[in-house]
């Protein structure tokens, strides 16, 4: 292959087959693109990545991604936001979604992950000390468990309710409404879903 | 947004968002990813992207990528090819396909895409007038039309044998075979497929 495609672009392809989820083909795709796009197109990529780890980190509070820059998180720091509720989190990219629906106004926290043994990722891998303290500090008076509803998800749920519980915090703990997601039919939901519709019914 | 993610993360997803079928949330994958990779990982990347520019050319003859400091495509330069027989095949990328199968010594030409109207892409964009000189200089006796199986692909390749034929050129045409893909069963073979694997039956 190396002698068949120019060694930039075989470089630019090997590097591109490392995005999560890119095949080879994929990647030929990417690369063949970007050779094709203008000049300002492949240089405003490489310096948006390139400065990525520089200007990134984590908030050392609630652990979403911040500015290099900042000191917390503004979603933390921000007064109008309630710090006594806190919506728990697997990653940072959960709480951009929590926030498009602008009906949440209190902080988060990320866990960075969900336990996972078959990942070999258990609770000690998590930001629980620290939810903890600021369970504690903070006086929280709701936790919201925002997990994934997936197995890993609700496995953490179901741990961190225990934990806190066993720690003898007083906190309201919920957890996110699981039902039928808008628009679709019932004919297509699976049966789990179903359940959980049920359960969760509301009375009118 | 804006304020919800770092700003470097934000400029991260805008540009992964341009590479072609990349969706926000594939960006949002690919970009989050990159932030917890290794900076190795994020450097090289980056300068595989920044460098793709500089370091790759078209090859004035062949119409394929080259590296920045070559002539001609050392597919056309090597002497044990033969420059008698030429695919013609729309893509650069397309002549890797070919050659992985081990089984063509010929030359390639690039066509630089297919005639497709509603694309705005007629004859007058490919890279015919060079095909044209080289079947004349180089004495090509076998021209094989490597175009896609699409629409498009097969439009060029009609285009191109009626060209070559007005022309007064002599010169053997043949087309990629089209029939049943290795490993598939008949019943999934779609109905244009089957017709072509009929019309092309080998006799034993």
């Amino acid at each position: 292959m190396s002698q068949l495609l120019p060694e930039a672009l075989t470089k630019a392809i090997d590097e591109l087959g490392r995005l999560p989820g890119v095949g080879a083909r994929t990647a030929e795709r990417y690369a063949y693109f970007l050779l094709r796009a203008d000049t300002s197109t492949t240089s405003k990529l490489a310096s948006a990545i390139a400065q990525l780890h520089a200007n990134v980190k984590t908030c050392p509070v609630t652990f979403a991604l911040i500015d290099a820059n900042q000191e917390v998180s503004p979603l933390y720091s921000d007064p109008t936001r309630n710090k006594r509720t806190i919506a728990v989190v697997e990653e940072p990219l959960d709480i951009v979604a929590i926030e498009r629906t602008g009906q949440f106004h209190g902080t988060y926290h990320v866990l960075g992950g969900a336990i996972s043994p078959i990942d070999g990722i258990g609770p000690e891998q998590l930001h629980i000390p620290e939810l903890i303290k600021r369970l504690q500090e903070d006086e929280v008076e709701e936790m919201i468990l925002a997990t994934n509803a997936s197995v890993e998800g609700e496995s953490t749920a179901l741990f961190l309710q225990r934990y806190v519980q066993d720690a003898g915090i007083t906190v309201t703990i919920s957890r996110l409404a699981r039902g039928i997601p808008v628009g679709v039919d019932l004919e297509y939901a699976d049966q789990i879903t179903l359940t959980h519709a049920l359960e969760g019914r509301r009375f009118l």
